[in-house]
């Protein structure tokens, strides 16, 4: 399968690259970056020298219309310009950015600030969360990989919305994310200096992940849901930990709801009851470990979700779901064990 | 002021020693451990190498009954023994563990798995939250100093509570504290390789602290309250964060509420409308600074409270307490200005 | 190949077990835990939910002897005590701690603390650095793993001690490591409350890597070394940062020396000029990445060298040795991409 | 005393207003910032919300030459071009960068970059070390504060130096930095995902630090000094460690040659032999802690030094210098004990 990256000089581009090179059908053609063309991957991430031996590409001349697959690792409202040409050339496309989660062409342009470029595209595009959307991923050729909070935090919820067992108008979502949730970019608020021995939330009057989250729990109960969500800056490199809060309307055994929901599928582990579950339980691995309590056997239905923000999260549901869309074994490249301590 | 502090050698003793290090009123006269008797204490923490002279006494030789007031910073269960000696010699006591907090002897009893030696003086106890109780401070022989998230969560719902703005039934408390939380004790759990880049929640079942915050948030409105709190452990050294989410009942200008209510107290700072305090910003400070939000004019209000554990989480609101309950002002040794970055 | 490991509780029993399950030719039997016998190992390490599915063994029944290769990950002092059994079962055995390190028993007594149990056993063990001992270790029935230390400070000096180009009485080495260095033991300088934030010398009057040290350096050039070693404790979770000091005595072209000496290494590998290795480079890797440098043109060289303390440093090393003795590619297993950020 | 800070937006500028708010003659007059005029500090650094009342002020309007002394806490090479019109105002001038820290132009201007506009001033200038030029201090108009790692370096190495106790063409300083030192500058190598969980060596080649050690050094023996100076980045906020080796020429009692250097000094704090100073038993004061070794009797001494390099290393030394500077007890506003943990 060749491959070519687009914009591979942040985190998520550069843990593509991790998973990517242990991924047995993956022929990495191009990675490129219009600002760092020429410099080889190594020296920008030297934890991949030995295993990747390309160089950055300036984008016209990686020749991405020869891949079988492209991945956008870039920021919001990239891949909207360029993704119409390769598909058009025959190549499929992954964006792990933004451009074609949300179907509500109005809403997506309020949360991110700008016009969309191909409104029709968002139309085909499939939301690649492969534990609710494994069938249409299979026959995509655009395919919007979720946000990081929004895989964390359905996977969470799913269970317990599909069973119509929770209130589905004041869910909570207090979700907590290592820093390289933000991204490689030169910020103050992100330095070691600043997110540092500090805890802080972010986001409560309105996060571009909510709207996100919104759709996709909609989605599962066919009408609205009412959400608060409050995203938390945690002082660790990798990691989500969402801590979700549902009223539950009449009794359930939830372990063996979420046990069965979850039975076939390879990246999501439902914990035994009363487990709590560690973000560095699945440090650089594709998994998603839940638990879910009933504390003082009270109606508040407490769930703890688990993710590695950068695979999962990210990279790693991206790998999945080429795996899906190209038919193979879902697994394929992402068994890598999760690195404790 | 005479003072002696029994348990002189976790956290909240050193930070005991620094707070009373740079009290105009206090006299150190002993502090005690049976353990580490006749160590220098600034061999055991060197910050206070040429702050504090003194060796570590052993409790049977330390003079205690000789002193103004003396703070007990020892496992639970320890402050019970001895109080009543103390007292009757005349020595004002603050107990900085959890042996006089809860007045229901039988809940105290189930949570911390052991008969309590006192009861009586459990009745007398007054809990030293000086936002609430601060005119029974004042006359006080027996404080029993607040655990560390029941201050930061009772702080931040008792505007709301006392106003009987939110649904008392469902209030729901997601905090977050650094390590410093669980102690200088030897345990695994909170190694650096074990707790560091990591996040996790604990005590979902149930924690020590929430029949704490359920018995003083009940005081304020006169009945139960119901309330699903989760703590989470947070790789940072200092520092508490709490989320708090309650049902709003009805319309309100909350921020004009909470300046009210805290108006004339000196360590709780209501942050304009729209801050999102950093634990950070209190670091090494007495201080509770709180916001109050209303995520997408929703009908859940948000509030956010942050304080240092170690301080207006222990041993700063014990200081805090010492001064009221010998008329000194109120800030007396308390104007440490935050330590940022 | 049938593998058995002795005390899998602490971090290079974790760390065996990861790098195991993605070994090919190996079958774990049996981890043994006089103290948890019984409990699944992933209870212990989530991370290794999914990976590992054994279950704590009691040493006595953990049938070691049916093994082709047992790994010891005890305290010091244990395998001396178990491994001439095994060795007689015809069971290969890789000690990772220290009881077989140093040929002087009257030095190893001595800084150890303990009578050596085994005397014969140590003469026959073969020291398990494969850039020096190769040869010898595919012949080794039992083998010595290096300590992390000494394996980040012997594969930086010894190209230069080879050629004789530094004076070999004057050695200094600064070294830093994370704190998994010091094991999964509940002791309070490793909380993350006191090693968090903080940095700080240790042992510089003694630790038992200088022996070891010496002893192998001496073995390069024939004749006994002069070294002032310093190692420190550094607030990150795993890494090994070795900073090398050397009196050139003639001029040469160091980066050549380094990267001809170890042209056919997989495991070590010589950075360009100038450049400077960082741990994250080799983090969850069984690299050693190194620098050689010679600041301003002066007679001092500088030698930068990083790995993983618990993987080239202890675990990984392991398993490179275990690929030798049995004749397997030495690199089976091993293929783990750095994990960056 | 009227003070004025130009460029309070970094860190030593924070450091400097937090240290300045508990000085009791302090009175802050104005703190200025081109870019965020207007802005309340507080909004900045929510630390000193409650401590400094004041917002930033455009340079032009900060009337800072009505002030006794301005603090610059800029960038290199701002300073040099405004205080030649202050100092004939009348105001005396502290330059925390480094405008006036080299008395050889030509070296400064290699090293900085740019043509130094005042070599008058810089031949005026005293370099504000007050342990050795306390007197020139006093009487300055101008005083250059030292830069962090010089200060570290230099008090460790003076009495050896000033004794002639040891070899002066071969001095190694191999200093560990938390991530502050870099400034609050948004710069991708200091984010948490970059700096978080690593370690590494930077400057090796040549770092500005290096001559200022240089010059400091051969002013106390009156000769030009050797010395390989390497510095590393560390995981932690605060905190340099510095490790100094040096080759002893003659047998001498070093214990003693230091208590006695240091004797009279209120900010040299010279631990009892065979103490390993942590950077934490310092942190947030303007103390440098000291201990001298010689590890296994050999010729090599080695010295640990820590200081706060936001601290001793930058505001609280330039604080010390003004006390200095007006006749003040040199500690004033410096008694803050360290925060630990």
């Amino acid at each position: 399968m060749k491959i070519g990256i687009v914009g591979g000089t942040g985190y998520t581009g550069v843990e593509l690259l991790r998973l990517l090179a242990g991924h047995p059908q993956a022929e990495l053609r191009a990675i490129t970056s219009r600002a760092d063309a020429g410099m080889p991957v190594s020296q920008m991430f030297p934890s991949l020298r030995g295993y990747v031996d390309l160089a950055f590409t300036h984008p016209d001349q990686a020749g991405l219309d020869q891949c079988d697959v492209v991945f956008f690792a870039t920021p919001n409202g990239i891949a909207m310009q360029q993704a119409r040409a390769l598909l058009e050339a025959g190549v499929r496309v992954i964006d792990l950015a933004a451009d074609f989660r949300i179907k509500d062409i109005a809403v997506w342009e309020k949360w991110y600030g700008m016009s969309h470029a191909c409104p029709d595209l968002v139309a085909e595009a499939v939301y690649g969360l492969p534990e609710v959307n494994r069938a249409q991923i299979r026959q995509a050729r655009l395919v919007a990989n979720p946000g990081c909070y929004p895989t964390a935090v359905q996977l969470g919820f799913i269970p317990l919305l599909e069973a119509g067992l929770i209130e589905d108008g004041s869910l909570i979502a207090d979700a907590k994310s290592g820093v390289s949730g933000a991204g490689r970019k030169a910020e103050i608020h992100t330095l070691f200096a600043e997110a540092g021995d500090n805890f802080k939330a972010y986001g409560v009057a309105g996060h571009r992940h909510l709207p996100e989250i919104r759709q996709g729990l909609a989605n599962v109960i066919g009408k609205p849901v009412g959400l608060t969500f409050v995203p938390h800056l945690t002082p660790m490199i990798r990691g989500i930990h969402a801590t979700l809060y549902g009223r539950l309307k009449q009794d359930a055994d939830l372990q063996a709801l979420f046990e069965q929901r979850y039975a076939n599928e390879a990246f999501v582990d439902v914990l035994p009851a009363g487990s709590l579950p560690e973000t560095r339980s699945v440090r650089g691995s594709n998994l998603c470990r839940i638990a879910v309590h009933r504390p003082q056997g009270g109606d508040t239905v407490v769930v703890l979700s688990v993710i590695d923000n950068l695979v999962k999260g990210a990279a790693g549901q991206a790998v999945q779901n080429m795996n899906i869309m190209f038919g193979l074994p879902e697994s394929t490249g992402l068994n890598v064990v999760p690195l404790l301590p």
